[in-house]
């Protein structure tokens, strides 16, 4: 595919994003660590709870970090051509109706969002069938529906640059009133494009980064291996042309996600992801915009192979492992109580002198 | 030891107890699986959180299962004579001041109660300093500590009743405004006594089931394996007479929290365990009643070796694994949040068939 630019930095209106996000702040980090020595209890003994804090106030910049009580899932939701191609077993119309039942308030994701204390969006750049307005529903669509990714590039590189700027601007929104952005996905189909975009940043093969997505059987995941497979050998696509990659693999609702994340980088927010889509988009981030990296929380490890060789690229290792495969952000929403209570800890914590003197 | 009991029927006043614990409703169960496969959303794709709302309903009796939204932490305090043989690197001290910051809500059990939504009682059936009367503090001291393990039996087997009764009668009360029971734990030395009893109960010898606790070197390690051997050599305690082991190796916390486990699941409440601590009680209570078993949840793993092998004994899989080793019922906390999720999907979840129909 034609691409404007061939060197790693961001295109067009792009091009500004990586000097917007500040390097998260290591010296409040330090400050954190030493406060948790501080505290009553044998040092280290609340585990990953404490490398959590550390993590939050590095990005807040403070000391203990504020808790991160106000949040918001922002599920970025697009449809999939390769779906004519045998990418998924459910029919595209399942992503217009899961938007619609996001919207509605009874999907999955609505109930753990309630669950956990959690405003939603839902976040519409490339659905291929009409959504109903409504107040959740932040429309956005760029294109209804990539194309097929195994026959040609998915998008334009200019639409897949609209599509980031979507995620961003809502996630720039959400920022002025939510402590911290949780990631979700809706798109049937997605899985075949993550695993494109996890196998073009880390270099592995498509029999190690596809796997059964929704549901897939092992003769359904032998073709979603060939689709990917055959897709990388037609686009040949690499981490050196993040967008243009992105553009020919992705999917809308994944160049929605970076946008999600560079934006709630820019504005200081920790940022949840989810599962394989949200590591797909992270890898893309996090190549156009490195300091982006220290923003990202890995919220629970997907089953889907992706999703480990994905996180293990980035550096990060999950909160949870519940075996979850949903989608639509649900296993993010299930480590936003971790965050809040990392921070309440560090922050309301008798320290072993007062313990020891009261 | 005298025992008063050989069979491994509780004695004396714990005799009805067994028969006061109903099983868990295997009806509920099935109904609530034939749910999760009728929601909108791949068969299995919430994963572990299918296997909760599945285990709430059995506790329930109810598919969907009520939403434990109101919850009590109860705090087991008590202190060990075999801290006098080095079985901790802290004083005794610890365990009165570090109760008393619970109380005054400033303890790590107090702020990730606070972050989760969460009750909190101290049950005091042991603590050697005294305790301040305090709103939070449930005084039921049994004795001002146990023996020490090593040279003797750490109570008799009527003060280890009656600590059973003193947790009973606090989860009891508790369950009359709580949905669900967290387990905590404090006192300095109790994870040498965990061992024991995890010994005991799985068979395991003392270099597998015993661990660094709130922070042993290598060599505290080694001695508290030393005392751990001694204990069992002395002793001889076994799972035909759970009552005598517990008075022989345990401690009054560990007996406060059988009542507990006891009186939670007879008021039909889930009981969330903590760590190894909670894991040596739930062995004691499960040999007790087994009925008792179903209504445990495995809140998370504890690095200490006896948690784990406590768990595969009960054949319970811990929810989170993050490295926590505090105690205070700290770990338990953080899965709080799980269960109400898993009960929300359940109950508020779209069908299938509603979502494809609009």
């Amino acid at each position: 595919m034609s691409s404007s630019s061939p060197s790693a930095a961001p295109a067009g209106a792009l091009a500004g994003l990586a000097g917007a996000v500040a390097p998260v702040d290591a010296a409040a980090a330090a400050a954190a660590r030493a406060r948790w020595d501080e505290l009553a209890k044998p040092r280290g003994s609340l585990g990953r709870l404490e490398e959590l804090g550390v993590t939050l106030a590095a990005i807040a910049g403070a000391a203990p970090p504020p808790v991160p009580e106000r949040a918001r899932l922002i599920v970025c939701a697009g449809d999939h051509g390769a779906v004519a191609s045998g990418a998924s077993a459910w029919p595209s119309e399942v992503t217009g109706a899961i938007a619609a039942t996001i919207c509605a308030g009874r999907a999955g994701a609505s109930a753990l969002a309630r669950a956990v204390g959690c405003e939603v969006t839902v976040l519409d750049v490339g659905v291929a069938s009409d959504l109903p307005a409504h107040p959740l529903l932040r429309s956005a669509r760029v294109r209804p529906g990539t194309a097929d990714l195994t026959k040609g590039p998915a998008m334009r590189r200019e639409e897949a640059e609209a599509a980031v700027r979507a995620g961003l601007e809502a996630a720039t929104d959400a920022a002025a009133d939510a402590d911290v952005l949780v990631t979700g996905d809706m798109g049937i189909g997605n899985t075949t494009a993550a695993a494109c975009l996890v196998a073009t940043f880390t270099g592995r093969p498509a029999d190690e980064v596809t796997g059964p997505g929704a549901g897939a059987d092992p003769e359904q995941l032998a073709h979603k291996v060939a689709l990917v497979a055959g897709a990388l050998a037609l686009h040949r696509p690499g981490p050196a042309d993040p967008l243009g990659a992105l553009a020919a693999v992705g999917g809308l609702e994944h160049a929605a996600l970076v946008g999600v994340i560079l934006g709630g980088a820019a504005a200081r927010r920790p940022v949840i992801l989810d599962g394989v889509n949200a590591v797909a988009a992270a890898l893309v981030a996090t190549t156009l915009c490195p300091a982006s990296l220290g923003y990202l929380i890995a919220g629970h490890r997907s089953p889907e192979p992706g999703a480990t060789h994905g996180l293990a690229h980035l550096g990060l290792a999950p909160l949870l492992e519940m075996g979850m495969r949903l989608g639509e952000g649900t296993g993010a929403l299930l480590a936003l109580p971790l965050l809040r209570a990392a921070a309440r800890a560090l922050a309301e914590m008798a320290t072993l002198a007062e313990a020891a003197g009261g």
